[in-house]
């Protein structure tokens, strides 16, 4: 479907907001290629970011008017980070859903908050302090020194190689059967992050990804 | 070192600030059974996870003589998860340093922010907005279901398998050579996440987690 | 449909507001017998209506737990009459869509704000202030004496008898082929309004209603 | 008299306020032919409508001499629109009644405040809020579709046809007898509404509007 | 008439605001033997003044009923002392009217906030600033030592005798001729005020109080 | 003495302050033939009396360099009109003295607020609100039609004649020695005041100014 | 005179103000002996101050009644250590001044403050921010440990010992007749402040104080 | 190290923040040959000292960019006056410091402000209010007339001569072995001070400053 790919490979975006998140946001797709227009009431958070990003406008974005005339409905995706009024957020993203802008991202600061942008029809709810809140719970023992949960129930941790499973080929240490996780990275001192295979002898010092059941995970990261 | 050892097995921590951020960090550490101390001047806020944590108490964490009555310098580890005014996350986190708390993880809300408080003495800054605007960045197009970076230039991303992988050992899709990336996981319609070997055939539908370069695994997941 | 009875009969009704609009509802609503439970977050109006409704609580509607507590899902009907704050209003309704109350009436202070109580899933709108602007502007020529439109292009508007309809039956007035509107009830001075028939005669004095295409009525009354 | 005709033709009026009942209310109006000059304080609402009123200033409408210098004076009719801030609306009617401005419409926001503006001199007096609220008690039921009170005991409702209605002449049928309540207007699926008379025969589905004591009309409603 | 004889004896009084203004008076009228009911809102006022006044109540003047429970109707004269606040000093004197209270005195702060109150009903409207600003606006070239102007035209001052005056009883001097003013008491040092008559001798140093037109009497403070 | 007699006839003031008891003072004196120059902070207040007053300035008098700027300290005679803030009405007059103004009169809002600009070295203090208060003490009895007290102890009292001085010349009314009082001032219907001698016969009707000590004015005023 | 021997051994202190200056300068008072009551208006900043302080009462010390019932006139010195809000820290020294405290000494943020103060009577007036940025002024360019001014043009520094004075005995030296300074004490590594005679030998690393007039202090810390 | 020499001989001096403290720092130093450079982000306070100083700027110190284009990071010393907020005081430190500023002077307005300024890395930290009310508390007695404590322990007092000290040379007093004090300056009356020797001999009414323990400087001081 000619449309769809020209959607696919259509790389502009409206980032509405340009605090923490929106210009984090914004910049990183900048560095990635991306044409962004970035909006947002405050002159000057649009004078900080008007080198950076691709466009800036300042601009009401509660007001109809003012989203046609950045043309929001021109738009594949747009991305709603204003945080800190509920109003304002659900108010933009009522008037992009209205509008036809077929990919709507969101970011919400609460459950009912992300709760109602998806009733009023957001594609995507996004929360940032809460998701942010449980990875970092993970990390404060000091046993995993990363951490990410991929999907519920499947999680990734960076972590040390622990003592057993160091000085022979990874399928020799059974860590799959003992652990049920897999080591799927390796990162030796001084150099990068490599894919671990069967072979992969690790070292003492060593830094590994594994891969496995969020419960096999946390217990593997213990055994340190 | 026996200390360092008891260290290491406490689970007890304290959190203070019971906002997004800080309660969606407590209640996963209770879940992972840690003994979680929660601590917030906000009497609302306290009452609303007096259930859920270990122990509650509203308490002005700004005020040394509040810290040492709900025992702060006893614990080993210590979250400042207190977001919105810059002064009472500065002025709590100096008090926890000097009662000398030997693992503190603070909150900022920006570089500048979390620049003061390494110079106040905090042993882990996050940046919540920051950090999850950058990691949404990599979602917007549709191509990546999720991604993380684990460390700077390493990312891992999970996506849908392209169909030049599919049907055969991905041993022979020579996926390594030309994109750079290894195939980790794989995750079967109705399955759970498993982890894949060079043996490993992918299906139609199937959704997979990729590791390797940011670059590279960003072009792996423009392939489809 | 036993439900579907039961449902009809059932003159129970939830009003989350008691400001003008919510009292003066709740109000007439016990006029007519109904049930009415009145929450409000405001001590002082609650205790103002506390003896004229059957039920008050000193509640916020917009804390989940707060609604469960009043009962709020027992609820077949419920009227969101929170009308200065966008958030609270949009709050409560999502919470009452998300509980499955199956009539939720919602009042709203502009078309957008009932957009998006109508996107979140409320079953009726009610713009007070627009309406009665509209309202009031049939009335301020001074020919109509009151007038409302009952359908979009077919309204009532209430009026003195002019001068060519005095004295004759109004079948031999035609009032009816010119003007394309129909006398359906008039009022003599002392008396009740009562039902007009073709054989009805009017006099001098008459107030009458008359039901017609909303412009058709607009002429009818610059005929005095 | 001359001048009273002259008065009733003439077709200028001020509306000071421009929110939504004032802006309402004057969109209407132009709507209508009239010519409509609004005055806001607020310079953003004041561009709002513009284009769409006749003419509009940006005034302070408590300052006497801004009054006099948009010509307050001259019109023989103004509507009082401002409703949040009494002390503002009380001051305007003030300058109006002694501009000798003969017909003066006022919007109060309470009784209280509405007795006050009569007080003072204003000539007719809205509450909004409180007549919607009143008007709504009667839709909640869902037995009625529309209704309005047109005065102190005789009403308007707008409702399905009842079953015993259906398939013989209204005159047949007993309604005023048995309801005390006449059938006006009928409006069958996808024609408009049309006025009823004794041989009217309603069918499945038919909307009407009846007319009757305000106690008579809410019992008929019920009969379905 | 009986009910007016009782009105005319009827020393009871109700002060509403317990202002500088309405202290002042109500202190006054306790002095000079009347039952006074002192009315405020703020208990640090009503506290202040319970010793000194009859009667003192914390009350909400703006509120109907709170007005009939400290008996506001059974007065026949009340003082509507409140003074920043215009909606509040209206609000008052509205619902005093509305209670058939006979004699209402209020204070204002404007020329058109009297205008108000007495649109509203108010017998009696008085404005301190502005009045007590024109008659210090006499005093301040230091000719005259007080100043009042008893009616439009018509004045009093209190001056040094001026040496013309001086030696020779009055009607000698020529002063009514002169200047058009009448010398009407006098005071010698260390004694009190007394009238003066056509023979009274004037001393050096005596202080008198003239009558006359307001011009005169200042034409006449400039001979010194 | 030359100085003081320049001074005694310089008619040129410094009115701070344009509020109620400021403008109307500078206004009193505009229209006696004075050059004012009013000084406020606010620009719509001086805007409001530029054409009334000879000279206006928008000026922070709480300055010493703007109360330099506008030359305060040339003028022999200053007003302190400021009411609102005791902190700016105590800095305006400090300055004053220290700048030497030799005649500095002040508005105070209370006692002790008059007391601290005598302290500071303000020449005379004025209490509107207080002195206003006390003075319409005298006239809610309805008795009097005006009143002022002249001097601790000393009044003069606007009245209606009563029926027992009606009739006969006053001389053979023994009004000064049946009430302490003399009759310094009469107006018939229509006419203007004129003093009285000991040959005015008063009519029904007259309005009469009596003079003496302040108990004997207040019992003279209940004969009628 | 007895009276005032009884009041210089009297050490008995009136503290109005427990803010930083307040409470630093009542508990040096305390630790020296005197009996402190401290007064403030803040309940929080009373109890923290509760145990260290004499006496402690919340009160509002620009209440004259307040005032009386601390005892405040029964206090022969007082410091009015009110700092932020110049209307009150006026209004309370206005209030001891009328009261007869013999020695009140109040702290000013600006020398119109100071001036104020004066006028209205304290004793002895303190500029904190002022005074210590001054001394701060001195200390900057590092030469100079300490700095205190005197009196106006006489000064004391603390200042490491220049190599020019080390090693033989003062007099020998030649540091007056040099400089115009007199070295009054010297600390040795280790050791207590001492005085310093003509015989006094410095050593390398000495600390001392130098006495003289402010420019030759200043010049004479620039020979190191 | 000629950096070093380069650095002390280097007298341009950066001064953020121009309320008191910073004011009147900046003007000492002025005055003492500085190149003063001063910063505030309010227009008012710059423009107030624009003429004394040698440099201003409006500029926001909290802001990075800004503290750059002013060349903050081209002084050897700069201090922080910023007083009232804490966290615009410690971000301007915390961006000094990593500008490697290398004396950084801060003003604290608590212990534990300066504790948070010393760990953002602040060289000096000054605490102005609280070192004040300290050196006054010696103060109050009036037997000092100025103190100030060198060192922890060791004072400098100025008082009057005690009569035991007056008219023989002061090394026959025993005024050191009796009270551990040393005279170090002595004042006559209309002369300046001068350093004190064996050989001074005091005159009644002389004005001495003498060195010592904190203890014994203020027991000699109760001599008197």
């Amino acid at each position: 479907m000619p449309h769809q790919q020209s959607k696919a490979k259509d790389k502009r975006i409206l980032v509405i907001g340009l605090g923490r998140f929106g210009s984090s946001l914004a910049l990183e797709l900048v560095n990635h290629g991306w044409e962004v227009l970035g909006v947002d009431s405050s002159p000057r958070l649009v004078q900080t970011y008007a080198d950076a990003l691709t466009h800036t406008v300042i601009a009401d974005a509660t007001d109809e008017e003012s989203l046609i005339q950045v043309g929001a409905n021109q738009f594949h995706r747009a991305v709603v980070a204003i945080g800190t009024h509920l109003e304002e957020s659900i108010l933009t993203t009522s008037l992009l859903v209205d509008m036809g802008v077929p990919d709507i991202w969101a970011k919400a600061v609460s459950r009912r908050h992300g709760r109602i942008l998806e009733q009023v029809g957001a594609h995507h709810v996004v929360l940032p302090e809460h998701d942010m809140g449980e990875r970092v719970a993970h990390l404060v023992s000091g046993r995993m020194l990363d951490y990410v949960e991929m999907e519920e129930g499947f999680s990734l941790g960076k972590t040390r190689a622990p003592k057993e499973l160091i000085g022979r080929p990874l399928r020799e240490t059974g860590v799959r059967q003992k652990y049920g996780i897999t080591v799927v990275s390796v990162k030796r001192l001084d150099t990068e992050f490599t894919y671990a295979t069967e072979e992969t002898v690790l070292h003492k010092g060593d830094v590994i990804v594994v891969a496995g059941r969020t419960g096999d995970v946390e217990r593997f990261a213990e055994v340190n």
